[in-house]
Order: structure tokens, then sequence, then C-alpha cells
């Protein structure tokens, strides 16, 4: 008998949790594993030692049920970046003194590009020194920029509540007679997938977003004036949907990033959308308004996708499956789509040296002529990815969320 | 046989379309009612003579039923303020025309305080003129500001999504182990109904919003610093909801509502958020987050109370009764609360003159004493808006709108 622990890393998603209850089955399965441990905050809270017993956290089907369907991460998050063991072994000897205290020999990390670092340089470690732990991590972001897997879970419920609060917004902005322009900013640091997943509403027949934006595409403010203008010829109200990624750095504007970089040196992106407002009112003689689907594109799992929530259940049990049957180390899981229509995918497991610290763009081949739209290719993609509503649970006429604490 | 007209008018809601069924139902069940016309873009369809057949638009069952779950108004709305006949009768006669043209007995206009004005003065000039033209009002505003009636329709939709969303954002904030501030905006131009409700949480035994400020409280820059650190002494993740109509006017931050104003001569606000965050970060040596709602707080039909759609409908009816069966003419269809638990509303009529350009103000004795919060009285109140949720058709996973053209 030996016990595991799982952690949760980057930001929130509306399915980082129901792949913590995927990993939880997947355990609760195995004869072999006793205590399934959660580790608060991250890494961090392997290094502190700061660990919950999910067994006792988890008591039965409705916990389960309820964690499935709360947003966000129940054993929160981190940032923290893991330097290379040959230049700070200490970090590395307080993990592996967490995980000998109470018997840890398989951890799961659930969490992004820069997560999967962390899952890559504790599986170098443990294999240099010959110690027997698995590190497998399972994938997770709205950004949906993981390589080697299809898609990652948490990008399907985000997209979903995109094109729906999307739809909403393009009603809003029909409601009065004069000619106006909205501009929708969406999330995706450096990858445009979900701006991009807006097309979605092409499905219902719905034109707008008129305009897709993708830091892939080559913007070029002239040609956007340009478009706004031809769509207006059509459109009374016209939509623009621009990820976060895309940059306007044109003298008119000043620069309103501050030049702010997170722990892992990104740049703290954001203010698109104001700038376009800006930029779009003082070219264009009509109504401007620029809206931020901020925090809640994240976290909105009142709407989230079905597909999206079973699936990253799935790839959390998988990825007890692959380390414990298999024994499998320095790999993340991975979906591998297997068609369309009908939609199908398996799970697999890629080498995690592939998809640490690396970053998939949207492909340029799925953006247009024009740099302002995407294929019917891309819309193929993401139609899948939406389907299906989970049944919520209210109360009080509010969805019930499972809270560890206050 | 005669025809009526109905309109929307004012800021877009999420159960405004639900009134308007309930208008053209009411009609429907009316034997001596031929055509029911529906205005595009409020009074101002029927100034320029700009009428729908609704009989051609909605055709059978499905149609109302989509129509009640669209967000905003599908005839489309106006911000028109009329003057007073003995100013300008030419406005009056234009309209008389339309309604001869088409041999129109009954107008009801769907819209908040500024749109019941268009019913006073069109009820006070038919009167004048001893023509028997009825006009009735049928409220709709998500800042639930209307005297007279205890709610209006719309508000208890905009109000779940607040929760919702809001709910959502408090996980979403306690990712991270660092403090923190979250400051939310809300909607509400001069009155704190909708920041107020997101009170609603409690009944589940949330505590935040840990602080709420409505415009009607006092609110002092100072004593939210002291309210933000004692609230820290507690909590990791501080919340703070903060309605639109508050106002820090202090030398240290610039004033960002521009002086703008809207037809109706209201101050356009909004930034008090961006403003709030500014300030906390100067004076709070912590992560500082503000997040507006936007227009997503007043279209989100995905997330609609049933109450209130169901309401909104109900209401829409009764003031086709009010008109054709009781020959009520200058009134607007009234909420009368009866009980709380179980919740009953009856619905009646109240003259106009008491409503036009009046504004109901969230009470001072909901307020706490603090200022930073409300009390018990103002979270019953709520809740019963907020309850149920309508069944939503979805197509390719998204929500299904009613849609009468691009």
């Amino acid at each position: 008998m030996f016990n595991i622990a799982v952690a949760q890393s980057g930001g929130p998603t509306a399915a980082i949790n129901a792949s913590l209850t995927g990993v939880f089955n997947g355990a609760e399965a195995c004869p072999e594993i006793d205590e399934i441990y959660g580790a608060e905050n991250g890494i961090e809270g392997i290094l502190n030692n700061q660990l919950l017993n999910l067994r006792a956290i988890l008591m039965d089907d409705h916990d389960k049920e309820l964690l499935m369907k709360t947003p966000s991460t129940i054993l929160g998050s981190c940032r923290f970046k893991l330097k290379d063991f040959e230049q700070d072994e200490e970090s590395y000897l307080k993990i592996l003194d967490t995980f000998n205290k109470h018997n840890i020999k398989a951890f799961f990390y659930i969490g992004g590009n820069d997560s999967m670092d962390t899952v890559m340089k504790l599986d170098r470690y443990f294999t240099a020194q010959g110690i027997d732990i698995k590190v497998v991590g399972v994938p997770k972001t709205i950004d949906n920029d993981v390589t080697e897997t299809d898609h990652t879970p948490g990008f399907g419920s985000a997209a979903k509540y995109v094109a729906t609060s999307l739809q909403e917004i393009i009603r809003d902005s029909r409601v009065y007679s004069i000619p106006s322009v909205t501009i929708v900013e969406i999330m995706g640091r450096d990858a445009g997938w979900l701006a991009a997943s807006s097309c979605v509403l092409r499905a219902n027949g719905e034109p707008a977003p008129h305009m897709i934006y993708l830091p892939e595409g080559d913007f070029s403010p002239e040609k956007y004036l340009e478009d706004v203008k031809l769509a207006q010829l059509r459109y009374k109200a016209v939509i623009v949907a621009v990820s976060e990624g895309v940059t306007l750095d044109i003298k008119e504007l000043e620069d309103d990033t501050d030049g702010k970089t997170d722990a892992f040196g990104h740049a703290m992106l954001g203010g698109i959308g104001k700038k376009l407002e800006k930029y779009t009112a003082a070219h264009i003689g009509c109504k401007v308004r620029s809206i931020e689907l901020n925090v809640m594109q994240r976290c909105s799992s009142h709407i989230a996708s079905l597909t999206d929530i079973t699936e990253a259940e799935r790839i959390g049990r998988e990825a007890v499956a692959a380390a414990i049957e298999r024994g499998e180390s320095g790999v993340m899981m991975c979906f591998k789509r297997i068609s369309n229509n009908p939609y199908r995918c398996e799970i697999v497991s890629a080498e995690i040296a592939k998809i640490a610290n690396q970053e998939k763009k949207f492909p340029r081949e799925w953006i247009n002529l024009e740099g302002n739209n995407v294929t019917i290719d891309a819309l193929n993609y993401f139609l899948p990815l939406i389907q299906g509503e989970p049944e919520i649970e209210y109360r009080n006429g509010i969805p019930v969320h499972f809270r560890l604490n206050q």
C-alpha cells in the first residue's frame, strides 16, 4: 500500500476541479492506493507540507458531483517556478521530504504549460536520483495552448461561456437604431484559441461576431478600420471579437500594459479592447463600446460544457491509470481526436519534454485570407467541445458550489 | 374590431421580450382585437409609422417560447423624450396619425421611469383631445427603481446573473495564497438595488461579498479603507460589491465620467470600480482587481430567473386586460407583494403621474449602520425574485434566441 498526491496550478478554469475528481476517482479504484492527498496551492503545498486528506473531504457521490461543477481550484493554485535541481536542490529535497513523510509514490499535477515545467523537472530529478515516484501531468487551461493534446480541459467550458455571452451582447447591441461598434475582448495570452472559438455562433446562422482578430494574425490598424467600415455597410451593430494578445502599438495611443510581467516573465496583457475602442471612436464617427469578459470567462461553471467537464474527469482518471497501472512518469495525458462527427477522443500520454514551456498557437491556415475571421475547419474543431450542459443544482436560486472553507 | 400596438423602450433586460409576449398573449385572447402591431424602436416607430404585424411574426407556441427567453428587445428600443403637447403638438399629431391609420385603440409601452413619461404625456394629450385611445405602461428595468411597484420585470434575472457570476468570481479570487481585494462594479444609475441584491449569496452561507456599497449610503473613502482592512483580518480574498452610482470624488483621482449625459440629462456613470481599484491599490498593499459586469448583467437570458420571466409575461397580459376589459388608461401595471413566504404577488394598476420621472431608491433602513452592507429585510425581499430557471433550448451547444432579422 502507498499514497498519492494531487495538486492544481495556474489560472482557474471551470473544469480543473473535475480533473481533481477524476484523479480521486481513479485512485479510489486502485486497491493498492491508501491515502489520496491534495496539496494546497499547487507545488507550494508540497514544499510546505500542506496536505489535505481528500478521502475525508469528498465523503460521498454528492460531494464529487458538486466538486465537478465548482469552478476554480478547490485546493488553491500557485504560479511557482521550480529552478533546475542542479542550481537549487533545496526545493527538491523539501518536496522529497514531504513525499517520503507521507509515503507518496505518485504525484499528479493539473495545470498548463508552466505547470508542466514542474512535472518535467520533478521527473528529471527523481529519475536522476533513482527514486521511484511517478509524476504525471494533467492538462488544463482556457487558453487551449498546450502542445501534443488536441485540446485542454477548461477550454470547452470557457468557449461555451464566450459564445453564450457574446450572443447576448449581440442581442443587446441591436437595441438602438443608431450605428454602433461593440468590441469584445477575450482572454488568451499569446494564443487566440478562445477568441477564435466565438465563430461557433455561425453554426446557428448568426453572422456576428463580424470580425475575429487573433494574435496569430497580422493585425493592421488600417485594415481593421476598413473591415469595420465594410461591415457597417451591412450591419447596424458591428461586433468585433478580439483576443487580448492582439497588439495595437501606434503612437496616437498610450501603452496601457505598463511593462508588467508575471512570475514566469510573461507580459501581463489586457487593454486591447479599450485601445481599439479609443481608436475606433477616433476614426469612425459612431457609438463604440468595449467589453471585457474578464475572469468570468474562466470560472463560469453555470454554463459549462458537459463534454468538457466529462472529459476533464476522464483525463484525471486516466492519469492515475498511466502512473499506477502502466508505471508511466514524466508524461502528460493528452486528448487525441479520432473524429469530429461523431465526436470521439482517445486519451494517450505524451513525453513531458515536448510540452513543458511550449505553446500551441492557433493554426495560421485556419485564419481567413483577410486576416479578420476563421475558417470552417476551425468551426468544425470547436463545435464538439461546447456540447452538452451539466445539470446544475440550485439552492435559493443560486448554483450550489462545493466549498472547502471560507 | 380594432387593433392595438405595443413598443419597447429604454435599456435591454432579459425579461422585456417576455412582457411583449404577455401583451401579445393578452391581445390574442381578446376576440375584439384584430391586429397586434409592434412598433420598431419604441415610440419612434409610432412616430415614423414603422409597425410590424406581430401575428405574422409569432406564428406558434414555439416562437413565443423562444421569444420569452430571448434577451434585449426584439422590436428595438429608443431613448426618445416627448415634449409636452402644449409646446410641440406635431409629434402628437404624427403619433395620432399612425394610430388612426391602423385603427389602433390601445397602446402598451414597456419601459422604465423615462418611458412612463411618454405614457403619461400621451394619455394627457388623448384625454385633453377627447380621443379614446388607451395608453398603459408595463414596467421593465434591471435598476428596479420604478415607484408604486414592488419590483420591476428584468430585475430578478439581472439579480440572478449578478449573484451567479459573483459567486464564480469569489471562487476565482480564492485561488492564490496571496491577499487580494476584488471590486465588482454592478449597474444601477442612481439606485443601488442590483448591487444590494448580491446579498442573496448569504442565503447559502457565503460570507462574500464582504462589503456592499450603494449610492443611497454615505460612502466615505476613509471608512472604506477601514472596512477593507478589517475584512482582511478574516478573509484572504476580500470581495467588494459596489453600485456604479457610488461616487468617489477625491483629489488624488481624476474624474472619469467626462461630464457625459444621456438624452434624458442623466449623468453617464461608470468607472467607480476602476477608481476604487486605484484607490485601494494606493492605500492597501495587496493585489487589487476590479471587474465590471457590463452589459452582460442586463441581457443574460441563459441564467434568467423563472419567477421574473413568468411575472414579466403575466404583467404584459394584465396590461391588456386593464386597457380592454376595464377601460383603464394613464396607468402602469404594478406588482403588489402579498407575502414573502410563500411568495405571492398581485398585479394592480397605478396612476402614471405617480410613476413617470420618479425614482424609487433603495430604502435607507435596509442599509446596515456601518453603511457597508444590507439587512436581512433586504435579503428577504430579494430572494423570491431570483427563484427558478427557465428551460433553455440549446442548438449546437448554444442557447437558441428568437431572431427577427440580422
